[in-house]
């Protein structure tokens, strides 16, 4: 559903289509690439004979194309040339919710599903500019102070790229469901169990050169810090580059 | 690869054995369990007419039957009657790694991969007894101090089994890549930001009657600890009533 503003959005189909609990969904571009960014860890799905697969990787975004490497997914797109339907999916925990019955107890978080057709980027320039974003989308400015990429490294590696065909975001951000029911005089703790995804203390590499500096793409992931608001910020400065 | 100790493994088949970077792989129970335990959020890969689905949910686990809820996967299952192939992941992101070269960037993460044939739980006891373990799993205890299910909702509610078939966890749990090459001279920072998902304050409900108690299984969730180990904790718990 529309939220009414000026960007625009996905196409709603019958893939992407929130069911359940649909008021919790939006198409728009903008919620569909907030969750996307501010997440590192995507899940993507796959068929190979058949069989689904779901393998974790590090997704990056430039506008409407997702990217991530490594994937076993690989081993399906050698056989297929012209590409292969995949689901991308973002997910972010946000809080426990108790409720007085077992029937509402829930979840908040925050989800982007992602269809189109994923295909292994072998376009020089493509991939190029790609195995700069991996390491510049989250350290913005550190391709360039990087020991270059070796032909053999470009060559081991597989990025694999998909436009954003269709799209939908779900997410629940708030208290307890039966809080305005008559269970909301049931005698037992309900409320909402927050979570977060923290960023620790660095920890520098032992063998480093001495004097070597922290730069600030890195100091941008300060200790305490929430990671989704880190990542959202190097996107926003990745996008200014 | 077993890791040479008396615990049980998952058979290694093509679909689950661990390919790229094999040495990160472990395929026996403790592995298995250990990671989708510390989770609270699945994702479920599906195949509806060839169209790969990733449905982020949260599962529990029984002995080596896994159990979600609630997922988009029903509309699938309600015309298969024998069942269809998934694959469930549960993913950790514990760290990013920066190193000299963008080659040997990486990440410290726990996954496991789990396949086999999903149902829908329609035998009365069996469902029952999951309805309860949604709570009691994650909240040893809380099942019964609730207001009771009603028909009404258990009928309304799709509970989704899966006996694991065979399973894969693959992680990465340590420094930089290229510390011991002639890389960890390039004069570049290089180390691991970790980063880990933790519990903030309670959020009690604003309309609970006076004087209810905040439960022992709710204080577990003790702000600022670290929501995996909370899970393990709870799980084992759980599994000791």
């Amino acid at each position: 559903m529309s939220d009414g503003s000026t960007t625009t959005a996905y196409p709603v189909t019958p893939r992407n289509r929130v069911r359940r609990l649909h008021e919790r969904g939006r198409y728009d571009h903008e919620a569909v690439h907030a969750v996307l960014d501010a997440g590192m860890l995507c899940h993507v799905a796959y068929v190979i004979d058949g069989q689904p697969y779901c393998t974790p990787t590090i997704h990056w975004r430039e506008g409407d194309r997702l990217y991530w490497h490594g994937s076993s997914a690989s081993r399906m797109l050698r056989h297929e040339k012209a590409g292969a339907p995949v689901c991308v999916t973002v997910s972010h925990l946000d809080g426990l919710v108790l409720a007085r019955s077992g029937f509402n107890h829930s979840a908040n978080y925050r989800s982007a599903m992602c269809f189109g057709t994923a295909f292994i980027v072998d376009d020089p320039e493509e991939k190029a500019r790609a195995l700069a974003a991996v390491t510049d989308r989250f350290w913005p400015g550190r391709a360039a102070t990087l020991r270059p990429v070796d032909p053999q490294e470009a060559k081991a590696t597989t990025v694999i790229g998909m436009t954003i065909e269709d799209a939908a975001v779900k997410a629940r951000a708030k208290g307890v469901g039966d809080d305005d029911t008559q269970d909301a005089a049931f005698p037992v703790w309900a409320g909402v169990i927050p979570v977060e995804t923290v960023i620790g203390a660095l920890r520098p590499s032992p063998v480093m050169p001495p004097a070597v500096p922290v730069p600030d793409s890195v100091r941008l992931y300060g200790e305490g810090r929430r990671l989704d608001e880190a990542l959202v910020e190097t996107q926003a400065l990745y996008e200014k580059r």
